[in-house]
C-alpha cells in the first residue's frame, strides 16, 4: 500500500480522529500534580474572606490623611493593635488608628492602612503620619482575588503547584481528575534481548528502546506499561498487539529500521479487523517511517527502530499526542517546548521540505551560551547522552550558518 | 543583628558551605529517572559488539566497487542472506556480497554495506551494483559507540531517559544512586489552618504555601515533608525546627512576611546553639527577606511568606540549593532555566539595583508570541495561576520596554 509523507501539521490534525480518556478518579489534591482536572472547580466563598492589609502599618481613615506630605504631617490617636487571625471587636473612628501587620484583617470604620515607613510613633498612643491615602490604599478587598461562584480552574487543566495552591486556598482538597494515559511498548527484533542478559550472546543487543521510550513517557506523567520483546514474525506481534490493547490507551511499537521490518508492523496491524492506517511517513527527520493506525477506538504507533530517531518523533510528535488524550487543553501549548537560545557553532545544513532535527551539545564560552551540533550515525547512543537539546531547522530551510543565534529546544 | 542585601551571586556562592548527602540506594536503572548517580559507570564490553550495517543493503568488499557508478555498473554473486541475529557463518570473497539488513552483523571478508537504493537484483544470485564504495562505508564499527572501559556516565549525573537507555545498553541494571533530598516544609502564622478546615472561621485563612512549596519540591523530584502549622510563637517554632532537623536534609520555614513574624524566624534559629545566619536579604524583588542559616550541618531557609513570593525565591534561590544538595554535577545548568521569546506588551518599569522577576502570561498573535506582565498585588494566587512564566530584570536595569523581545523563564 502507498501512503503520501505528511507534514509535522497534517499529523497533529490527525489527533482529532481519536477520542481523549473519559475515565476520571477522585483523588488528593496534593497527589495530582501533572494530572488533568476532570470538573470545573468554582470558588465557594470570596477570597480574601475579609478585607486584609497588605503592608504592616496602621488601619486609618483615608479622609484623615487627607493634605499630609513629610513636611506637613498629621497626628492621630492609636487605639489599639489588630491580631493578624481575628476580626477586630473595636472601631476606628475620625482621627484615629490601629497597628497591623499584613494578613490581618482591617477594623470597621478604617478604609485604607498607612505603610510603616511614612509614621512614626510620638508616643504611646498617637503617631505621626507624613503621606497622603486614597480609600483602598494598601488593602486586598474581600473577594479581589476570587469572588464566590467565580471559576478558579476549568475541566482540562494542568496541575502545576499554583493551581494546587489555589484549591487549597478554597478547602478544596479533592478533585475529580483523569487518570493518566496508559501507553504500552512493544519493542520487536530478533536480535534484542532483555537488559539482564549477561553475558550478550553473540550477534544480540539489548533492549534500550523500551526503557528509553519509558522514562520519557514517565517523565511526562504518563504510565508506561513495558512488554516482552517480540521476535520479527507476524504471528508474535499480533499477539502482543492484541494484548496491549486490551490494556492500554494508546500502544507503541518500537520496530527494527530495516525495510522488512517496518512492513512487518503495518501488516500486522491491518490483520486486525476495524483497523486503519492514518499515515505512514512523517516530513520529519530523524523520523519519517512513523506510522499512526487505529485499531477500533485504540491509536497503534509504529515509531523508528533507532533510538535517536524514536526520541525525535517521541517529543515532537508522540508527547503532544498523549497530551491530547489526557485531555490537556493546553495540548499543543509552546509552554512544552521550552529552549535557550545559543549561538551555532557549525554551519548545518539541511534538505528542504521536511523538518529536520539536529541534536545539540550546549556548551558556554564566558557568558556566551554555544549550540554544538552533534553529528554522527543515528545509530549510536552516546550522541543522545551528549544532548542537551535539539535545534529544529524547517521544512523551508537549506540549513543554518554559523554564528547564527539558535533556539536549542531542551531534552 | 543588621545584615547586609547580598546579591543572587553571592547567595549561590553561599551553597559551598554545606555538604551534599552521602547517603546513597542501589536501585532498578529504571526507577532512577531524575535521580543522581552515585558512582562511575564503566562499559564493560564494546558497543556495538559486533561490525553492524547500518543501512539495509548487500555486504561488500569495497574494492569489487571501485570505479562503479550510475553509468558504469559492477556486477557482484549473491551468496547469502545474513539474518539480524546471528553472526554469519559464511565469508565473503571477491565479487560476492550477500543480503544484509540494518543493524545485523557483517560477515567476514565483507568491509562496507551498498545501500539498497544503489542495486537492482539480475537474477537469484546477481546483482548490479552503481556506486563506488569505501573501506567502513555504512557500518557502525565494534566499539565505535563505546569502547569496553569507557566511562559511559560519571558520578553526579543526573539521569534523564536517554541515560537509563545507554545503561541498559551495556546490562547495567542496577546503580548506586543518592537517594533524593529530603525537604521539610513549616508554614506559620497564627491565621493559617488546614486546607480541608471548613467553614473558614472568621480571621482565617487556609494553608497555601506548604503545598504550593511541596508540590514544587515533588515536581523536580525531591522529597518534601509537611509539618503542621505553627503558630507564631518562637517556643513552637523551635520545638518543630526541632524535629525537621531531625528528619530533613533541608528546612524551609514559610513565615508571614509582617515584620515581627520574620524576626520570630530569625530568633527561632539563632536559639539553637551552633546555628549561623548566612544571610538575611537578597537582592531579589519580590523575595528579599530571604533567610538562610545553618543549624549544626543542616541548612535551614526561611522563606518569604507571600506564596507569590516564595515561588520566585524557590525557582531562582533554592532549586539550584536543592541540586547542589542532591549532588548534581550540573546543578548550575542554564538547563534548568528553560525559555521562550517573546514580545513584551507593556513597559515594565524596575528599580536598579535588585533583580526582578515579574509574572508573565504567555498569549499568541498569530504566530507571534506575546509576553503579558501580570500587575497584581503580590498576595493575590490569581497571578500564579494566570502566569506561565517570569520576566527577568536585571539589577543593573530601569525596565524593559514595550515590544522588546524578552526570555519567558517557564514555570
Amino acid at each position: 500500500m502507498f501512503f503520501k509523507t505528511i507534514s509535522v501539521k497534517e499529523f497533529y490534525n490527525l489527533f482529532l480522529e481519536f477520542e481523549p480518556i473519559k475515565e476520571t478518579m477522585d483523588i488528593h489534591v496534593f497527589d495530582g500534580l501533572d494530572m488533568v482536572i476532570a470538573e470545573q472547580c468554582i470558588a465557594k466563598e470570596d477570597f480574601p474572606p475579609f478585607v486584609r492589609a497588605c503592608m504592616d502599618g496602621y488601619a486609618v481613615i483615608a479622609k484623615d490623611t487627607f493634605g499630609a506630605s513629610e513636611s506637613n504631617p498629621v497626628y492621630l490617636k492609636v487605639v489599639g493593635s489588630i491580631d493578624i487571625d481575628k476580626v477586630p471587636g473595636f472601631e476606628i473612628n475620625s482621627q484615629e488608628c490601629a497597628r497591623i501587620v499584613t494578613g490581618a484583617p482591617l477594623p470597621k470604620g478604617a478604609d485604607a492602612v498607612a505603610m510603616i515607613e511614612y509614621t512614626e510613633e510620638i508616643s504611646e498612643d498617637e503617631i505621626e503620619l507624613r503621606c497622603t491615602l486614597s480609600p483602598g490604599d494598601n488593602l486586598i478587598l474581600q473577594g479581589e482575588d476570587y469572588k464566590k461562584g467565580d471559576v478558579l480552574l476549568d475541566k482540562g487543566t494542568i496541575v502545576r503547584p499554583q493551581e494546587i495552591g489555589i484549591l487549597m486556598e478554597f478547602g478544596i482538597t479533592r478533585v475529580k481528575m483523569y487518570r493518566p494515559v496508559k501507553v504500552g511498548i512493544i519493542s520487536t527484533g530478533n536480535e534484542i534481548v532483555s537488559p539482564s542478559t549477561d553475558p550478550l550472546p553473540l550477534g544480540k543487543i539489548r533492549d534500550v528502546n523500551s526503557y528509553t521510550l519509558g522514562a520519557m513517557i514517565k517523565k511526562h506523567r504518563f504510565h508506561p506499561i513495558i512488554y516482552d520483546i517480540v521476535p520479527d514474525q507476524k504471528k508474535s506481534l499480533i499477539r502482543s498487539i492484541s494484548k496491549a490493547l486490551k490494556e492500554c490507551d494508546v500502544v507503541l511499537i518500537s520496530g527494527g529500521s530495516s525495510i522488512g521490518i517496518k512492513d512487518l508492523t503495518e501488516e500486522a496491524i491491518t490483520s486486525f479487523k476495524d483497523s486503519h492506517i492514518l499515515c505512514h511517513g512523517v516530513g520529519i527527520s530523524p523520523g519519517k517511517p512513523t506510522i499512526l493506525a487505529r485499531i477500533g477506538n485504540t491509536p497503534v504507533i509504529g515509531l523508528p527502530g533507532q533510538v535517536t530517531s524514536a526520541q525525535v518523533v517521541m517529543h515532537i510528535l508522540i508527547l503532544p499526542f498523549l497530551r491530547y488524550l489526557s485531555n490537556n487543553k493546553s495540548y499543543m501549548s509552546r509552554y512544552y517546548f521550552p529552549y535557550i537560545n545559543a549561538y551555532l557553532t557549525h554551519n548545518v545544513p539541511s534538505k528542504r521540505g521536511r523538518e529536520e532535527y539536529i541534536r545539540i551539545n550546549i556548551c558556554y564560552e564566558k557568558d556566551k551560551i554555544l549550540a554544538k551540533p552533534i553529528f554522527s550515525k543515528s545509530g549510536l547512543i552516546k550522541s543522545l547522552v551528549k544532548a542537551q537539546g535539539f535545534l529544529k531547522i524547517p521544512a523551508s530551510s537549506e540549513g543554518v550558518l554559523k554564528g547564527t543565534q539558535v533556539e536549542v529546544l531542551l531534552i
